[in-house]
């Protein structure tokens, strides 16, 4: 268990981060983790396993590639723990493998929504929304892309980096700017932190009022999310939570301290609802986010017990 | 004329700024320069005068104020000169004492609109809309503002200290945190740029996206103008050009050399259309935007003729 | 001063209600009041008026009409006595001829907007909307009536006896069963207890839930009010304060003495938003509610002093 | 009385045909009729001129330029005969060249809100719209037109011919691509028949659906008018009638003889809402909608007698 | 088939009532049935059995409870007779404890969307409404609710008896409150009557009104049903009919029978459409009211045969 | 091949034409190919039937059901050619079935949907959508229903032919005069082109029209679509390209040549999304579009490879 300890450590202190490293990391200690209890039987194994599972899982409680990871890793059904040890080697390849290609698939099924001509709104920084735009670049299509400051930590910064090294013509704007320039815009691809149940994004703040603009102007937008991103907790109900981040981030703490009737509110993320997203790409296909429910239950197997 | 085109220039050159301050020095050197034309007969005195408008006016096309202090300042009707002089010392002398006491009024008759437990959204920084505020604070009402950071200049720092020192609770957020933090806002309060003959609002970048947010979570949006901000040449069709700012305001340019791809847009301003907002609150009185056709007409006196 | 005392306290206890009747009694009784000061100089004799002006106001802080009929009443401009009480008499004779007559002209002026064969939905009991009904029903169309119970204290039962003795057919619902029938609604047909400077009605509670399903529905909202409910004081940005009423209106207070985690709110109006009503039938004319502010400023004889 | 009855019969018979036209015929035949009256005392003089205006008025009940010709045409303070008849000529002339001016001053204030590089929608064929069109493309703006069909007279094919032979580029499409084509538009413009109290637009069929789809996409709308299609008979309650139009228009009467369950509705009109519009040009300004109240009360000197 | 069409007899006379009580008793008293059948050959056996199923479902045509309980109990595959029996058993032991933990499922996975501080709104009286509310309050969510009086019956008087004796601070409004008073809700929670394919839900008259305003305030609204409430026969087109009750619960007979002209509407249900519904809390997960369909498909097990 | 080739090249030179014939045709040209290839080995057997496959679905590159009945033609599991041969036999022979039998379902479930007294607006010439009419017509429903021209092609002729001799009371309209219309109508029947994984519809040039008029007026839309309507290359995010067709269709060439400056658009079909339709019947059933995804992938046994 001390290999996985040390990768579980790495979560803890964020070592390891991003929601697609986290969770192949995660599935690949659990699977060489259980590689080591083969001299156990069953039902030691199944308890080993759970108490290696739920440590990977505490590392981050709040992230949603991690449990998914997990979950899908550990799964297996026989009673001989040769063949169980040998089902979760399978789970784990496979979730590898598949989080490996997600980003590319992604970028292939995404590209196919861009038109040539298209001018592409953005925001933050997110490596699916970006694999599709350079996917539809390098297709040939001739695109221009719009992204935003992404104020406090302005990740659009490396955004316009990123594109504009890739030969890719691309306007910076800050974050107000964005109804102003909606008009301007054909389509809106972002990525996900995670997508829940009713098919609501949880994103990097500012998503939902690009989103909300993009709805008043008639824009389509793209919701770029690998597979993992689903939240099967808030089947049971669970809503997600907003993390508050440092005051540090938006006002320099000198200032703070001479405004005594200041406070500062600095979310992460925010909740676009469905209505305002017409399609997922996932590397599964694309699909209109009133399926979450289907591929949440389809991607975990749960079964509707009636 | 050397006093006018003294005051011109420091219109010009932006020593005098603001639209109050602004429309009043052109309103009071029109005046002082109308008293030194005293000797000439009424032909030779309207040349001059129209001359002197329209250097006053074009210091700054594209202002709102200007032009509506110089109309009503220069309008006489006297076919002598010194009736026509009086006339327009009457003409200025009203028109600063209005300007002077607009704010006060502003700041009374908005005050009741906000109710007891308001917590109240502002964007950039507006004295008339920080008039609304502190007087509903001085009316003892328990009242809490959101003011956000208004980048790229980031105003929004000038309206938290003000707020703070007077002794109000607010709250800084970024931009992007406008729709998120809608939620727990009762009012949005936002001054004007200029308002057009349909209503719609020009004012600082982002304000809009204030609006739509407010106008999709049901929240009621006051603008603060004074009557002197709306636009006469709309009825004639204008359209309000937005002004594109340096880039230096969003990104450092040693970064924006090196981006070949890259280009800034940075708008100053946006339009609020109509439909989101409530109520103007000018010293006037509070009236819904679908009225600025008649404020428009009224002001400037104008007939319809038919 | 008696006799306008003993109105005032007529008004006060409620002897004499209703905004119609209300304000013609003030009307009057300041007329009356006014010709008993004939001996006084002007100045003596303006500050008599205001005192009864004020008798009169305070007598009913939250009426509307009764306001407007005081205001309506005084107004004069000569510095003679006598011709000044002439212009109050004039002044109090033109507002009574005009409150006898506004009923009529409203079914009239309503009547023209009701086709043959339409269902049209009213809400609690209205004497302008039941005059356009009525109206319409006398020019020989074939209408019929859905009227609400209008809980708590359904007010809509003498609105039925009304109209069913009237010979026109009609159908009675419970409040729940509005939007279900909207369907089968062409036309929404409400009263007024008073309009606010930006077109809001304030009206008997359930009002404005009449309105939205109309809205939602795609059916035209008409308001019938006499000109005397425009509410003036909100140009000054006075909101409009909803009364709760007794709890015992809703529930035996025998079960709510037993019930310690119970409380009851009553409120006796709502607030429709002017985008939810086509039309207002005043006296003067139809209109939409975006003109309420016109209507108050013309109706006061205020003048914009900018 | 000859000529008056001649014009009336020539405007009763089509010979006359067009608002515009008819309009300035029956104000002229009104002023040349007043002429010969000049022997009558001022009663006879009046019941005279009543007697005339009723024969014009009645050539053609359902238009709304007539009405408002004959009404401004005929008003006179004067008692004495020879003033009234001046008082009426000086009405005639002044409304003839307004008239006669109002497409120029449309086209120039409505040219103003047309951006280099805009594609502008337009239906049927409408003299106040094209002239808007025209005089944007004479301001060199670079600027290109979709027409409809406008099935069933096909009246578009008159636009497309005047575009196309002023050297403006143009796109026929059928009426059914309207909302396909909507997302390539940038303005729609379109004509009037008359305009209603609440600011709605009564216009050849068809118009209301461009106007949806316009508000579906977020497109403006602008609607062009001459003051005269203002309809004050509105104020009155009155609904506007929408005339059905003959059936040979859309299907051949043989077919129709053989489909005996079959029957064709053809209205001329329908019914834009103003909420679907955002300015209204008319010769005296550019303004919203809803102050189509005020235009309609200023334009006919209407009084509201309170 | 004495028992069984006893258990019918009871259902059919409403002595046995509530969807959930009416479901299980039609599940046991099938299975029941199906034990005294082991004697017969399987063609027999299989006749027999339809037979009794189709007794049970006539008894209440309307309900959508009970044809789901005889389908997912009757179903069989065995060829032998004692197998076909155990099956049922299985089968209606299942759904019986299923429906049994029902509420307590739905109470717990519903109270996750509840947060400390809300307001809840609910209307009429549901079992599984309240369970979400109560274990909320049991979790120490410090809650209040807001319970429609929902005339006639005014079923609203047991919830709020319910809920207050609990220990939950409760507030009372009449029906026609619903909209002034969402302004203060944070929260919409119903219950359900049936849920048909396209997620639209049928519910207790005024429910729809409900979801209309929480709508239009942008506040959520949760559906609390249980699985049997979903309408599989909607799957073939078939739409919900709206029972009307006697109008002796809306008006006394006496008054009734005096006006002539009168008739009165007391529709038990409307239908809420799925848009207006964030979520539905089933005793098997939460899910947008777009699953519906899956929902229906798999709780009957269909196949698409394509 | 020979035979194969001789359908291909009937469907390539539209001898086969509309979406059923060509799946039916191909379906079973595909058959009776593999029939002639019983003595190959599996390997030959597949590269054999593969090129044959793509034969039949280049032939008509963007017809949806040519590729969906090949598919569904095509899949063996077995590695036995004769086997092989048994599969595609079966899938074929009920393929064909399936879709001989799906005009008479759909009128079946659909006409569950229309109430007795509805008035059914329809547009083009749909097969599917008319099933529905003639099967509520059958069921003695008293319908009646509103038919569109449908410019350019007129294909509404056929339908009101279709309709009136089959005793059905019809009115036939220009395009233009949907909207006006739209208040007599109840409900909205269409057909289908072909169906995408976000539930949007593609369908004659007009139909997105009728469906946002609907969806302002609040009817209920319904199309009537074979499953083989789905189009499953949309899972991989494929957009549905809109096909131009000849200018003749809507303008005399000769015409056309005299005017230098005008081009025709003269698009086949638009895309109505699915926000704007309430369900979609089906052979297999009735639902809403946002399962159109789950449709897609059940009809074509893909499995979410996770």
């Amino acid at each position: 268990m001390d290999d996985l300890e040390s990768i579980a450590e790495k979560i803890r202190t964020m070592e390891i981060r991003g929601a697609g490293r986290i969770a192949v990391a995660a599935s690949a200690a659990l699977r060489d983790y259980a590689r080591t209890l083969g001299s156990l039987d069953i039902e030691e194994f199944n308890v080993k396993l759970e108490e290696a599972a739920r440590t990977l899982v505490e590392t981050r409680p709040t992230a949603v590639s991690l449990p998914n990871a997990v979950e899908l890793t550990k799964r297996h059904s026989s009673l001989r723990v040769d063949e169980a040890i040998d089902e979760i080697v399978d789970n784990a390849d496979r979730f590898i493998t598949n989080a490996g290609e997600a980003l590319g698939k992604i970028g292939r099924i995404g590209a196919e929504r861009v038109r040539d001509g298209d001018v592409i709104m953005t925001h933050c920084n997110s490596h699916a929304a970006i694999s599709i735009i350079k996917t539809a670049f390098d297709h040939g299509k001739d695109i221009s892309v719009i992204a935003t400051e992404s104020r406090p930590r302005r990740q659009g910064f490396i955004t316009i980096k990123e594109l504009s090294d890739y030969g890719i013509p691309t306007t910076l704007i800050v974050d107000s700017a964005v109804r102003l320039t909606m008009k301007e815009v054909d389509l809106v691809v972002v990525g996900a932190d995670s997508i829940s149940v009713n098919g609501a994004l949880i994103n990097k703040i500012g998503t939902s009022q690009l989103a909300l603009a993009a709805q008043e102007a008639r824009r389509n937008v793209i919701v770029a999310a690998e597979t993992y991103k689903f939240s099967p907790r808030t089947l049971l109900g669970e809503m997600v939570e907003i993390e508050d981040r440092d005051s540090d981030e938006v006002i320099d703490p000198e200032i703070l301290k001479e405004l005594p009737n200041l406070k500062v509110k600095n979310p992460a993320f925010d909740v676009t609802p469905a209505e305002y997203i017409d399609l997922i790409i996932t590397e599964a296909g694309a699909f209109p986010p009133a399926m979450a429910f289907t591929i949440i239950k389809d991607y975990l197997g749960l079964e509707l017990t009636l």
